[in-house]
C-alpha cells in the first residue's frame, strides 16, 4: 500500500427534504450573500430553486442567481459567474444541480479571488490558493463532485475540456435528497450510473499490490451499482434504489475507494476529447471508451481483470485459462452496459470513425505517453478509439 | 434507507514514518502548547515519543506529557490530565497510543472547557458544546477512535464503563503508520481485529432494508479483515497486511459503513460489563459475547444472517433451509476467532458464570430493555451470557 493523505471534511445531509436545510447549512459555514447557480430550467420548473430561496430567506442570508449551466459547463459562464459574485459581493456559492453545475461553481469559486484567468488552473497542476466556499444540492447522482476536490469545465474556443482539483474546491455541505433524481430520464439516470462505475474502475486498475480494503470498498460500489441501477431503470420512482446509487455516487469519488494506490484515469482523459468533439454525456462516452480500454489493456495484468470478473461480475475462474475470465468480465461490463440502454461503440454514440486523428491530436499526448495502469502512446489511444468505433 | 448526516472531517495522514509529520499537523490545525497522552512505557522504549517530541520541537511547539494511560482507561487519569492542561495552558492535544488513550485524551478533551465533572456527558446524552482539539499518532488497529467522535471511558469506583459521542470529539488529524502496529502480540493484534469486526456487525445487524450500499462497504471490511487477520498472526512484520488492517480499522468506525439505517451496539454495551468486571481485553470479550449474540437473535432476521454467511464467510445457501446457513455463518464467525487465538467461552476469558447476575445488573437496564436490532431484556442479556459461558 502506498503512503497517503485522506482527507473529506464535506458534510453530507442525505434523504427526504433536506434541500430545506440549505439556509441552515449556508449560515452554519459562514455564508451570507448566496449566488445560487443552477442548470436548466428544470430545476426551476420542479420548484427546488423556489425551496432553496425560501430556505435562505428563512435563514436571512440574501442571494443572487445565475442559471444556464449546461452539460459540460463552459467557460463563457464561468466568467459571467464570477463578474456577478465580484460586484455582489457574494460570499458563498450553492449550487444546484449535478456535476456539471458543481464543476462550474468550483471554476467560480476559485476565479473570484485570483486576479488572473481562471482557466490559468485547468490542466496545468497550478496550485489553488484560495477559493470561495461553496455548498451544493445535488440533482443528479454521476459526477461524484459533491463530495470531491475536482472539477472539469469547457473553453468553447476550440472545444477544449480540461481538469483541476484540490481540497480548497471541496464543498463545505452537500445536500443529496433521492427523490430529486426520481424524475431524471432513464438515458441520463444510465450515463450517471456509469459515470459512477468508471470512478471507481479508474481506481480499480492498480500497479499498487495488496490494497485488499480499497480493492473490497471498489468492489463494495460496483455490486450496488449493478443491483440497483437496473431497478431505477424499470421503476425511476424506486426511491431506496435511487438513494443507493446516489450514496454509491459519493463514496465512488470522494476517493475513500482510491486511497493507498496508484489510479489511472485514462478512460476519463479518452472520454473528454469525444465528449468536447461531439458534446456527448459524458457518461455515454465513458460506456464506449472504457470496455475498449479494458480489452487493450488487460493482458498488463490478467489477474487483475480475472478479480474484477470473479468478484464483481460473478463469473466462475478459469484456473486453466486466467485470459478467458478476465475477457469474460469485460464482456459482463459492456452487455451490463448495454442492458442499462447505454452506447457501446462509436456509431451508437454519434461519433465517427475518421475524426480519430483529430481526437488523438486533441488529447495532447504528442510523441509522450499518459501516466496510469498502462503508459499509453498517442497509437495506443488511437488503437483504442478504433477498438470502441468497431465494438458490436 | 434513512435519512442520514456523515460527516468525517479528519485528516488521515497514512504510512510509513508518518508520525515526522506530527509537529507540521499540530500547527496546521492550531496547536502552540501540546499535551502529549500516551499509554504504556512501549511508545518511550520503541522511540516514538521521542520522535513525537522531535517532531513537534521542530515545528516550534511546546509541549507537556501524561504517560500511564491504562487498556480500559480510568477516569482517575483523566482527572490529572484535565488539571494538567488547565495549570499548563494546553490548547491541544496529541494522543499517541491506541484506543484507550485516544478515548481517554477525549474525556481530558472536554473536560477542560467543562466547569462541572467530565463524568456529566458519559452514559448521559448530554450533549458536548466545547472540546480541545485533539490528534493522534495511533499504533493500534482497534477501537476506530482515530476517526470517530466516539469515546468510553471506566470509572474506577464501581468499575463503570460509559461512553460519549460527539462530532466536537472528532480528530482534527490522524496519523497511521502500520509499521507501529507491527511489534504488537499475537493475542492484542487478534483482539483488536475483533473489535474492528464488532464495530461493522454492529452496523451490519439493522432493522432498516434496502441500504445495498452500507451492507457492500461492510461486508468490504469484514473480507478485508478474514483475509488479512491470519496473515499477520503469522507474520507480525507483514506491512501491507498491518497497512490493510489499520486503514480497515479507521473505515470500520467512523461511521461510513454505517449510515443510512439503524444499527445495534448492544454486543458491545453486553461486553463492556465483562471488560469493567473483569478488565479483560474488549476484543476478547467481544469475541465471547457477539456470536452468542447473534445466535440469541438470529431469529429475528434469518435472511440477515444467511446474507452474512454467503457474501463473508462464503458459505452455499440453503434455499431449502436458510437457519441452516443463518447459523453456519455463524459458526464460521466463531470458528475465525478460535483460529486467530481468540477465546470463545467464558472459561476461556477468565469470566465466570456466577456472576452473571451482577453482570446484568450493573447493565442498568431493570425492567426496561435496550434498543437495537432485537430490544433485549435483562433476561435477555442473562441468556445470551449465559450463552457465552456455555459454548464449547
Amino acid at each position: 500500500m502506498d503512503n497517503f493523505q485522506f482527507y473529506s471534511p464535506t458534510e453530507f445531509i442525505f434523504g427526504r427534504d433536506t434541500e430545506s436545510k440549505a439556509g441552515e447549512m449556508v449560515k452554519k459555514y459562514g455564508g451570507s450573500k448566496v449566488l445560487i447557480h443552477y442548470g436548466s430550467g428544470s430545476a426551476v420548473k420542479s420548484g427546488l430553486i423556489a425551496a432553496v430561496r425560501a430556505s435562505l430567506s428563512e435563514s436571512g442570508i440574501e442571494f443572487t442567481e445565475l442559471g444556464g449551466v449546461q452539460p459540460n459547463p463552459r467557460d463563457t459562464l464561468i466568467y459571467k459567474g464570477i463578474q456577478l459574485c465580484r460586484d455582489e459581493n457574494v460570499d458563498f456559492i450553492l449550487s444546484v444541480g449535478g456535476g456539471s453545475c458543481i464543476d462550474s461553481s468550483k471554476a467560480i469559486a476559485l476565479g473570484v479571488p485570483y486576479d488572473g484567468d481562471f482557466w490559468d488552473f485547468y490542466g496545468t497542476g497550478k496550485e489553488v490558493e484560495k477559493a470561495l466556499p461553496i455548498g451544493t444540492v445535488l440533482t443528479i447522482a454521476a459526477a461524484g463532485s459533491e463530495g470531491s476536490g475536482a472539477s472539469v469545465v469547457t473553453k468553447e474556443e476550440g472545444s477544449l475540456k480540461r481538469d483541476v482539483g484540490s481540497d480548497k474546491l471541496r464543498p463545505r455541505f452537500s445536500i443529496l435528497n433521492p427523490e430529486l433524481t426520481c424524475s431524471l430520464p432513464a438515458y441520463q439516470t444510465a450515463c450517471g450510473a456509469t459515470d459512477i462505475m468508471a470512478h471507481v474502475f479508474e481506481r480499480y486498475f492498480t500497479n499498487t499490490h495488496e490494497v485488499e480494503i480499497t480493492d473490497r470498498l471498489c468492489e463494495a460500489v460496483l455490486l450496488t451499482m449493478i443491483k440497483e441501477t437496473p431497478r431505477v431503470i424499470i421503476q425511476p420512482d424506486n426511491y431506496e434504489a435511487r438513494a443507493n446509487i446516489m450514496w454509491a455516487g459519493t463514496v465512488a469519488h470522494n476517493d475513500i475507494v482510491g486511497v493507498g494506490r496508484s489510479q489511472d484515469w485514462n478512460s476519463h482523459r479518452i472520454e473528454h476529447e469525444l465528449s468536447a468533439l461531439y458534446d456527448c454525456a459524458h457518461g455515454a462516452g465513458l460506456a464506449v471508451v472504457m470496455p475498449a480500454w479494458m480489452e487493450f489493456v488487460y493482458k498488463h495484468d490478467v489477474m487483475r481483470f480475472a478479480q474484477m470478473a470473479v468478484r464483481v461480475w460473478g463469473c466462475q475462474m478459469n484456473f486453466d485459462n486466467p485470459d478467458e475470465t478476465a475477457l469474460e468480465g469485460i464482456q459482463c461490463f459492456r452487455g451490463f452496459l448495454r442492458s442499462i440502454g447505454m452506447p457501446i461503440n462509436f456509431k451508437e454514440l454519434g461519433a465517427k470513425e475518421e475524426d480519430i486523428p483529430v481526437l488523438v491530436e486533441k488529447l495532447g499526448l504528442g510523441e509522450g505517453r499518459t501516466g496510469g495502469f498502462v503508459h499509453l502512446s498517442s497509437q495506443d489511444v488511437a488503437t483504442i478509439y478504433r477498438i470502441a468505433a468497431h465494438t458490436e
